[in-house]
């Protein structure tokens, strides 16, 4: 009977303490979102980031004006160390971007173009052509050369709205614009205007990345507003012998410095075991880049805040790292990848937020079935803040490249119903940023870190 | 063995049959969102609420508009019969509002006001006056009747951004605007501004209405936006002195007719059981009413447009209710709960749509344990849409009053983070309406009427 007593007691002793546990962190973690709430720092670091720097190519001054920034405000959010790491970034510049339509049917109209990034100049001449309306990369070889070559290839797949995930429609509609121009320039065409990736019609042109392949001609090519892209198939329907002329004058230049900038908190029991949260700080030039990705940068130098206002120390060290070049040839992911590899670092976990700055709904996570299972035990902190998507998921573009270290990988997901609205475009600006969605994300993402570093992730 | 035999077919047969009863049922609730997200009549028909009627006090001409729209709107979503149910409702019309500080130390400056609804004039030639500063109701005891008397009350309490829910925060921060102004009447108040009910700091006035109790004197009131509350409450700091002048001219006539309007849709198996849903037709005039509530009266009525085009014939009867007179004082809810009463028409299930047009998070149920079970259960087929939450919580004004008939009530739950910006102010417009979050909320209402119908709630 005694040994029975014993072991009633120590199971009620233990019951007792991990539910104390249970109830102390629910404490700190409502101490986290309220101090994320009840803050302005976040929104008016954000604020500056977006509209007193403004878009910012890797190649550009307002990056570096964005890494001087960024490394100021982390030691603000007390980051006991600034660390950088430099990088040669593509040097493209955009120059201008004009289109205009002429139909001997309905008369001349201008367009609204971006260049893609990285994209080949008209030169100021520009291009004229006519026009073959392609719906995604799969229509091209239905076409076939003889309809395509010499003409600009009109590419009018929209993203598909019925999809679950905006992202998975997007991905389904960009190869477009990624491989859309090489792809074309294979059967013959001069030039590629490529429909918006939105699901918005409107008239802001969404640019973006586009990759030539080695040994094919490099063609121009621009991405059209979606209420242009509509246009442009209508007129094209009854009058297939309409010409566009567009214009590009944006230029690559020998590569240039750029770097990352990472703030860092040294752990006090673990120094050398990080956990490390980023976004990237490069934006397009056409955009303010506040959701896509200011608001990621902003959130993750906000969990360094938050700690150290509430007084929680680490125990494994912890780093804000401002990723560098995501947008054109992901430099920045490299370069942190190879600083890992060459230091030995161990990295325990890394956060990546890039998926604009909405209302928090959860982390994807890439791990072992053992790691989802804990992390998700931890859900009934999150839940009463409308987090609740604890599931296997990708991360993201830049600490992807640690998985060869056996990192844990974490994508944090907001609501993602709008973000391509604004993604890659003159919509993404301040405005479309909402300070309590900003400040909520940031508390989820310190919510996590707080427990990752208390309780490990064996 | 035969038996047992038996009993394990008869088992596996059950479980193959619930399963293909559920895999049926995720095929169409699939196809439900699929119609949902590809088809524009909604987000088409909440802009020509929203922008070509506009705001629409339940006494206005804007309000008889929206009446005969909607109308139109459900026959073309397949109602088969339009229903009108007459009420009368207060007369109140908006005239100038206008204000302007004075200090002696700062000179003078233009404030931005609204009007509350209900309110008393001060007739054309003004109330100029001292100025308090009350924070929150339970404040005006504290300052006591010597220094409120002859003074207008500046209710600044604001609401509270650390709250898990911002309805919360709103409920709590409310009684300023709904009992604020008799209640400094009690005091000697000669008037009252109260800082507008929203998180964000801007320069939109929210009004909303106002309720003087019976034999206290009756003081004109605005709401002030939360950039000029900021600036008065810094004024006053430094100038206890300064006075507010501020004019209103806003009437009530004598009640006027007004209307519900409900489209219904006959059962196939239970034609005199029904299933309601619905939202507010009348908005605030200063407003579109576009998020509140133009979002969920369409939503409401796309249910019946989806399982029009889709060949769902339901088994109860259906009906989309645009509840009249929701901001004012609540006369289409208790017309139609007074319909209820004398028809006797047995309500199965009520849900009410007013709380934003912004992505669809799950559903508030006011029932039974065991109806809350029930549509629990029912959970997976809503997930892989991000909707997640089916919890025990209140529906709204307009259905509540089913309560008294045993109608399980269910108020519709979208994202509400940033839902008190737009919340009763001209910041509550069809821009800030997101298509595929709109799409999204009426699509998850018409799965979960589809899962109703066909199951029932016992």
């Amino acid at each position: 009977m005694k040994l029975y007593a014993a072991m009633i007691i120590t199971c009620l002793v233990f019951v007792y303490n991990s539910q104390a546990q249970d109830d102390a962190d629910s404490r700190i973690i409502e101490e986290i979102f309220k101090e994320a709430l009840g803050d302005n720092t976040a929104y008016e670091n954000l604020r500056y980031l977006s509209k007193e720097i403004g878009g910012r190519l890797p190649n550009s001054p307002e990056a570096r004006r964005a890494v001087s920034f960024t490394a100021r405000i982390m030691r603000e959010a007390g980051a006991d160390t600034i660390l950088y790491q430099d990088m040669m970034v593509r040097n493209w510049i955009r120059g201008e971007e004009t289109a205009t339509l002429f139909s001997q049917k309905y008369g001349s109209r201008d367009l609204i173009v971006s260049d893609l990034g990285m994209a080949v100049p008209t030169g100021p001449e520009g291009l004229r052509a006519k026009v073959i309306e392609i719906n995604g990369l799969e229509d091209l070889k239905n076409k076939g050369e003889e309809k395509i070559k010499g003409k600009i290839v009109f590419f009018n797949k929209p993203m598909d709205p019925t999809l679950k995930s905006t992202f998975t429609s997007y991905g389904r509609a960009a190869g477009q614009r990624v491989r859309g121009p090489s792809e074309a320039a294979k059967y013959g065409a001069v030039g590629a205007v490529i429909r918006s990736l939105t699901l918005a019609t409107d008239t802001f042109p969404h640019t973006g990345v586009t990759r030539y392949e080695d040994e094919i001609p490099k063609i121009p090519a621009v991405s059209i507003c979606t209420a242009h892209a509509d246009l442009l198939s209508e007129w094209l329907d009854s009058d297939p012998t309409l010409e566009i002329r567009f214009v590009t004058t944006g230029r690559l230049l020998p590569d240039v410095l750029s770097q990352n900038v990472i703030g860092e908190v040294k752990g006090a029991e673990f120094p050398d075991k990080y956990i490390i949260i980023g976004g990237h700080l490069d934006a397009w030039d056409t955009s303010e880049g506040a959701h896509d990705d200011g608001a990621g940068c902003i959130q993750s130098i906000e969990v360094m805040r938050i700690f150290n206002e509430l007084g929680i120390e680490p125990k494994h060290s912890l780093r804000a790292v401002m990723f560098m070049d995501e947008e054109v040839s992901g430099e920045g992911s490299i370069t942190y990848a190879e600083h890992v590899r060459n230091t030995g670092e161990a990295h325990l976990a890394a956060i990546e937020c890039d998926r604009g700055g909405t209302s928090p709904v959860g982390f994807y996570i890439d791990a072992s079935d053992e790691v989802i299972q804990k992390i998700s035990g931890w859900k009934n902190h999150f839940q009463p803040w409308g987090i609740h998507l604890f599931t296997r998921g990708g991360s993201g573009a830049d600490v992807g490249r640690l998985k060869e270290f056996g990192t844990v990988l974490i994508g944090f997901l907001p609501d993602t119903q709008r973000y391509f609205d604004y993604h890659h475009s003159p919509n993404d600006t301040f405005e479309k940023i909402n300070k309590r969605e900003l400040q909520l994300g940031s508390a989820a993402n310190a919510a996590l870190i707080y427990l990752i570093d208390k309780y490990g992730l064996e």
